[in-house]
């Protein structure tokens, strides 16, 4: 199975969201930033993720941001959006709304608060959101990322909802950071697609049949994340994809070194002129003036050496 | 300074939520069951928290909850709703409703999605929510539930919030079991009502100057908590309060040994002679038959001897 028979596949920015003055998401500055970001050679925004904050807005929020994108010209088609949240009913809404707008993939969160729940309980829980949605068109990318959700998705929670919904879970994002779970989704289902989150690791990814990546960073190289995802077939001597994985690899341990989003924020501010782009909603944090001159002095570096 | 000094103080039930056939809050049900707490002997309810299932409804079935329990009679200076939700703008949403239907102590979690938020952002996310609301009346219990929150709630938080909102921050619901966590605070913090969330705990907490509990077994064994609450200065040769004491460990023993919530819906519902009463919304779920069968053995014969 070739990696562009997969829905969905290539390369998705887990986008920033802008916040104006009063701390509510900014959708002009927003609309211009998806635009950027497809421009730049994104396949998609997987936008409302843990990268753009979504858990801290509301579901007004979240729809309102949803349908400005959409009314601003990104086709929907082009969107991943998150609508997994802890409340189940709530979830049911996001997703039917994102339905509503015509976008049929979205990205789900498993309920997060409670936690050491059981397989049978996600299990239920995904199941009553596809039985009350009830709508074929609609396609799901699970949301593997334990560090903040706390709640794994098991391979056997995969398979079962495959089986029971086999046209709707059609892929994964794993942000673990563990590649022999990804391979190891790669090999156990075929047709579905691994989709990584973590940006050094798309290369070898795709060279084992993953579908792409959704990352933060590419709000920072997503040309760079274009080219491993067109060229990842070329030798590894090629010195093209050579420096496109190099630069991912640098750019990765550039906004690892202090808070990863404020970090992405702070770089989108300085390229824009946009000081506004720092803003984080509380409990996220800007970073501190002394690591904003610092990660700017090592991001012009950076930029330089790319040249 | 004596407990019934503290706001709040007193014995609270982590309310349970009933859900309809749809999984949705059962409001005449609940009613029904705020009542019976209160004439148990309940001081309050802490209604929409952990045990009442709150994070997996949406904010708006959290406030026609709300509203339904006030229309339906019950007084809201008794009522403790949990309004801290993952996102800022919809924790200020139910805390603004909690105030307008005539409640004025609230409790919040602090935002839990994301992991490894730093103290400042903390004490950011309460400082905006207060600041937004800007209500003097606002009275709010903080929430520490490492073990479901995933974010501790420091000592130097409080002390700063304290600090900041001296007639904000009135206490906090300590549900991590950790005795010397809460005599700790009692210690520090003069004025302040620390809530155990563990029963046993609640006597030698109120010797200690705590101010009560906000607890799940109180949807059991109301009666003991409160018999505590009174007596809890007599000694502890009093055979009466020597029982009391000794049901309320009992009591939690008994709804330890399968899933905590799961239980005590089983046992209200043979209580009530309502099956209905078993629901729990995904990602929880109802125990099944086998261990339903045992736990009622049990709670039969705990109920038989404690006549």
């Amino acid at each position: 199975m070739s990696t562009s028979s997969l829905h969905p596949h290539g390369v998705f920015s887990a986008a920033l969201t802008p916040l104006d003055a009063e701390l509510a998401p900014d959708h002009a500055r927003f609309i211009a930033h998806c635009r950027y970001l497809l421009d730049e050679g994104c396949d998609g925004i997987a936008l409302l993720g843990t990268t753009g904050e979504a858990n801290s807005f509301s579901a007004a929020e979240r729809a309102a941001l949803l349908e400005a994108v959409v009314a601003g010209g990104i086709a929907p088609q082009r969107l991943l959006p998150g609508t997994g949240v802890a409340a189940l009913t709530e979830t049911i809404a996001l997703t039917r709304h994102a339905l509503s707008v015509g976008v049929d993939t979205v990205v789900m969160l498993p309920p997060f608060y409670y936690k050491g729940v059981s397989d049978d309980g996600i299990f239920a829980s995904y199941s009553e959101v596809v039985q009350r949605i009830g709508d074929a068109r609609l396609k799901v990318v699970l949301y593997h990322i334990p560090q903040m959700s706390a709640q794994p998705i098991s391979h056997a929670l995969i398979e079962r909802l495959r089986k029971v919904y086999p046209a709707t879970f059609v892929g994964i994002k794993d942000s673990s950071g563990d590649f022999a779970n990804m391979t190891a989704m790669v090999d156990r289902f075929p047709g579905f697609a691994v989709l990584v989150g973590a940006d050094p690791l798309l290369l070898p990814l795709l060279r084992k049949g993953g579908a792409g990546c959704i990352t933060a960073t590419s709000n920072l190289i997503a040309r760079d994340l274009a080219y491993v995802y067109k060229h990842f077939r070329d030798s590894d001597d090629d010195a093209a994809l050579k420096a496109a994985q190099a630069r991912i690899v640098k750019a990765r341990e550039l906004v690892s070194r202090f808070a990863q989003m404020a970090s992405l924020k702070a770089i989108v501010a300085e390229r824009t002129g946009q000081a506004g782009w720092q803003r984080l909603r509380p409990p996220l944090e800007s970073l501190p003036l002394a690591q904003v001159k610092e990660l700017l002095a090592d991001a012009a570096a950076f930029a330089a050496a790319a040249v």
